[in-house]
Parts: C-alpha cells; structure tokens; sequence
C-alpha cells in the first residue's frame, strides 16, 4: 500500500537492524482516517470472503481491527488478553507467544464462549515480525474448532521470518507494508507491492 | 443512552456490588457498530465543541476512542501506555493511577511529543469507576499545559465516587450510562439520564 509506505518513510523511524517505530499514526498516537483506509484496503484485498469475527491481541492491535470491523460490516472484533482479568471466570482458550522486542514471554487469551466453530475469523495487528503472537492466535482460533479466513498485517518484517512460517502453514497473508531489511537507519521495502 | 441501558440489560452482567461485566460488547470482544453509536452520542452531547485530541488509556478505550474520532471528524487517538515499550526512548508524562478491581497500581506514560499546550483533548473510557485512570489522565494533559474539553464515559459508576471527584474538579463529563448501585445481581441505572 503505497501511501502507508510513504507515511512510514516520512513518520517512521528505525531503530537498529530490527525495529521501526510508527507511534505517531500506529500504536501510541493513531491516525484513525488513515487506519480507515487500511482497513479499507483489506477489505479489497480479502475479496467478498464472509468474515464473522475479526480477532486480535491487545494493545496496538485493537485500532487495526476496529477500523477493518467498519470496512468489513461491522463483524465483532475480540482481542486477546495478555493478563488475566479478574471478570475472566469462565472457560478460555490459551496460547503462548514470545515477545523478541521487548524479550517476554505472554500467555495470550480469549474467552471460548467469543469464538465458536462455525466462525470464519480474520487475524488482524499492527506488526509481524517473528509471527509468535500471529501462530498464537491461529493456534487459539483452532482450539475453537474456527475457520481462519486469513492473516490482516499492517507492516511485515519480513527478514524475521513470521511471513513466511504463516504461508508455509498454508495461511492467506496480506501485509499493506512489507520490509526487507533495516540498515543504516534506513527501511528497504519489498519491490513487490 | 437508552440504548447503552438496554444492552447492558440484556449482555451485561453484575458480579457482586462493585463490577458489571460487558465484556461481550466492550472490553475483549467490540461491536464496533455500536461504538460507532456511542461516540456519535459523545459527539452530540459535546456539541461543536472543538477537539484535537482524544485521549484514553490502553486497552479497553482504544476501541471507544477510536470510534469517537470518527464522530468528531478523525482527531487523532492517543492511549496511555501502562508499561514503557523499548521504542519509547524520547520524553514522556506520567501520572500513577491505582485499579480497585485489579489491585494494582500502573504509572500511566504519554510521549511528550503527541500532546502541546495548544491541543483540546476529550478524555474518553469505557468505564469510570473511583476515578483514578481519569484524574491520571487530567494530570498528563496538565502536564502537557494542553486544555481538558471534558471526559466522556461508557459506563460511570457512580456509587464509586469517580465522577464526583472530576465534577468538583469543574470538568464537564458525558457518561452514557450512570449506575447508581449493584444489588443482589441487579443493576440500578440513575433515572436522570
């Protein structure tokens, strides 16, 4: 997507060989027209598949999965806990995902009773790098005997290697911003897209 | 909000005297049409009042947040952080706030570069309860020496004396749905609304 590239390279910022930094329209600020239009463009990407649930993980995701809920119609969005709410007492469906940034290990969580076989679920986040928490939420999606419709990636470092373990699993992947690497303070983009 | 009233009603649940429990709309799965509605209401309530920023906390105000930009014609979003990221290397606000339902306590974070003094922030949540996220926030955007257009609330528990504590402070708060008490399983919504 051509103009959230633009948008990274003007507003972004990297920080050595493996993080960029978008707080400014992404995951501390955020810029909601322009999360429309990402949500938009899954939409387009994703064809007219039937999607019932749009599922994420909490904190960053939540602002990508709304805006693609208004782009799809309005299909439920459920986030994934890292913490265990004290209003959390019924049954849940649980799988674990390492953090290489900030070097932690969650424990990702959704309610079964928001998840139901017959769902067709679309994963939708902010990032994927090394794709724990996407293989989290797949694994947690299968748990509830759902349908995964596919993966919803805002910017894909694709040189973590999370892209290519969810296709090599079989998995649909529409990244809006695919990076090849990060080098000398600068991001390459894949060529192709 | 009738509307509000009636759907915590019907999926809303009282657990003891102090907690309601809408997670199946508001805080780990969204319905986003429904936000939509609400933050169309904030918008109403508010009047034209002009709006720069809408701030809350993460994670259950960022889908609330969101969708109340959109009613107010796409201010930016920013949340609160509760744990600083690896990325957060600039300066920042903070401000502590307890949680009585998690009995714990967060140091609140905001960049110092996504709030000026010229700013108008509408501070937005799903839940105002014994007030302790909201003065946080109100301390942040102080900090800031930006200006506090008012709180807009989901759902204020008015028996926990949060909305109190801020309309003494002389802010203007909008809460869509005031409960009033939690008895015996039963929720009692304040008639004045």
């Amino acid at each position: 997507m051509k103009s959230l590239i633009e948008k990274i390279r003007s507003e972004g910022e990297a920080i050595g060989t493996q993080i960029v930094k978008v707080d400014g329209f992404v995951n501390h600020q955020i810029d909601v027209a322009f999360m429309m239009e990402m949500g938009q463009e899954f939409r387009i990407r994703f064809g007219d598949v039937q999607v019932d649930k749009i599922l994420t993980v909490e904190a960053s995701g939540i602002a990508i999965a709304c805006m693609t809920s208004v782009a799809f119609g309005y299909p439920r969005v459920v986030f994934a806990k890292k913490m265990v709410p004290s209003t959390m007492v019924d049954g849940f469906y649980e799988a674990e995902a390492k953090s290489f940034t900030k070097g932690t290990v969650s424990m990702l969580r959704v309610s079964k009773k928001f998840l139901e076989p017959k769902d067709r679920v679309l994963i939708v986040d902010d990032f994927l790098a090394h794709g724990e928490a996407a293989m989290a939420m797949a694994d947690i999606v299968q748990q509830a005997g759902a349908s995964i419709v596919g993966f919803g990636i805002v910017i894909e470092k694709a040189f973590q290697g999370g892209g290519d373990k969810l296709r090599q699993a079989g998995y649909p992947v529409e990244s809006l911003a695919v990076i090849d690497k990060i080098e000398d303070g600068v991001i390459f983009f894949n060529s192709e897209q």
